[in-house]
């Protein structure tokens, strides 16, 4: 498995694969892969001739008091599985020729970006903004993948290349989950055996919240309440948000409409992690 | 001549000149062109096949109270001009077609863009980087050429392509001068027949101050005196700054170092019009 590190190599390959007139899809990731990473990976290779799987753990993403020190990384292991999964290469640049001295030049989306994880995250879809500008440009896809677990982030950055006419088309797979339910993170990781089987109860959590919607509330408050209420009698978890959002815009109404699409989304800390997940609830 | 001014059929046009394998040269203007356009246009013919000329008063970059309504437009004269000077299409779409309803993302540079200009005009570089990232990502030029005239937009766009690696070279082309010394601007417009005359002190005083540099002043305090003094005089004239700047970072020194480089630059308020002028000096 070919890993680059520097981004005159990657533009490098890139052009000679243009040259050859090849499609090409990159998965952004911070490494520490996982199956709902092959996924999307396994996705662009559908998709497109040439795949890209950058690995960076952003800096600029991490607020103060975050977990940028502690996110594992293993790129020796993420190099197998991406390979497996049907990447032909991994940018995986240092943060030092990501951001070199001088560098002053940040991405934002407004609005979308002050609820949610971007409320309890300052600074954070800034960094992911400014990031992911960097990688599009640098690779320069057709298409790029984004999993649905982070659905802040895919609205943020769909809101961004839409505003910033970026020549790239931008694809969604859905949340991939162990087979207890719950979603998968590189975060799970930090887990005690006792906490990873606590965390259970966000996606549980969620799925009530959905059975309500489906018979027929319509109430926003009253979800979350369910929602809460599942979630409340686990003392190691602590609600940082539980949001019902409508639309691109991410808009938190009072009542649902009729019919209608909305996205239930929560964050929460297990122990000193946090962990989030959603689910698209249609009705 | 092709004037296009809708994104999609930009697009259209380029990727079939692309197809075509031709090189690509964006010309970003706010129209009412002139000889310092047309300059540019020359030049981006001479380095590439095809010549995009943008037009587009971009509204991002104006603050409240400043000329954006009056700034002077002419499409159909604009289209002329740029034709003979060599440009194939002009690009000029509405103020609708850039900024759609729901639109929200923003590119910062930061730090050379809070003085000069920056700190009289807050918000304005933000406009237009903004602008120029959308520009960039709709017309994705193999170059992009700017005028000198604007030297701190040069110096902040360069920052901005740099430090989000955008796959573009940023090339800069002199300022023109009228005979008599005046920096060509579309803004001269608005000059009356004596206010013209007037604004002749502008770059009369970078040349005194180019030539006390020359004579081996370091004091940029003194340099600064001196420019000031050239002006003073004039009544009409209000200066909003004067400034001798160092390097990419335009870093405003106490004393130049024993050789090397600088930007004189200055902004100032011939009446009701604001004009910038500047100076690269070597010693």
């Amino acid at each position: 498995m070919e890993v680059i590190h520097t981004i005159k190599e990657m533009r490098q390959l890139i052009a000679s694969w243009r040259k050859e007139g090849k499609t090409i899809g990159l998965v952004p990731t911070m490494g520490w892969l996982h199956e709902g990473h092959f996924s999307l990976i396994r996705e662009a290779k559908e998709q497109c001739e040439k795949v890209v799987v950058s690995i960076f753990v952003n800096p600029l993403q991490f607020g103060q008091g975050e977990d940028y020190e502690e996110y594992p990384r293993n790129l020796s292991r993420d190099a197998e599985g991406a390979k497996t999964a049907g990447a032909q290469v991994i940018f995986a640049p240092a943060v030092k020729e990501m951001y070199p001295q001088g560098f002053k030049t940040f991405v934002e989306v407004e609005r979308i970006t002050e609820k949610l994880c971007g409320a309890s995250r300052p600074g954070h879809f800034r960094g992911v903004c400014t990031v992911v500008s960097k990688l599009l440009n640098i690779v320069q896809p057709d298409q790029a993948f984004l999993g649905q677990k982070d659905a802040q982030q895919v609205a943020v950055i769909k809101a961004m290349v839409k505003d910033l006419n970026m020549p790239i088309e931008i694809k969604v797979a859905p949340i991939v989950r162990e087979a207890d339910g719950l979603a998968m993170s590189s975060r799970n990781v930090y887990l005690s055996a006792e906490q990873r089987k606590t965390a259970l109860v966000l996606s549980r959590a969620l799925e009530e919240g959905e059975k309500l919607i489906l018979a027929g509330e319509r109430k926003t408050d009253r979800i979350k309440k369910m929602i809460e209420q599942v979630i409340k009698p686990e003392e190691m978890v602590k609600i940082d948000y539980i949001a019902l959002c409508c639309g691109e815009e991410l808009e938190e109404v009072e009542e649902l409409s009729e019919q209608g699409q909305c996205l239930l989304a929560l964050a929460a800390f297990v122990g000193k992690t946090r962990l989030i997940d959603n689910l698209v609830v249609g009705w």
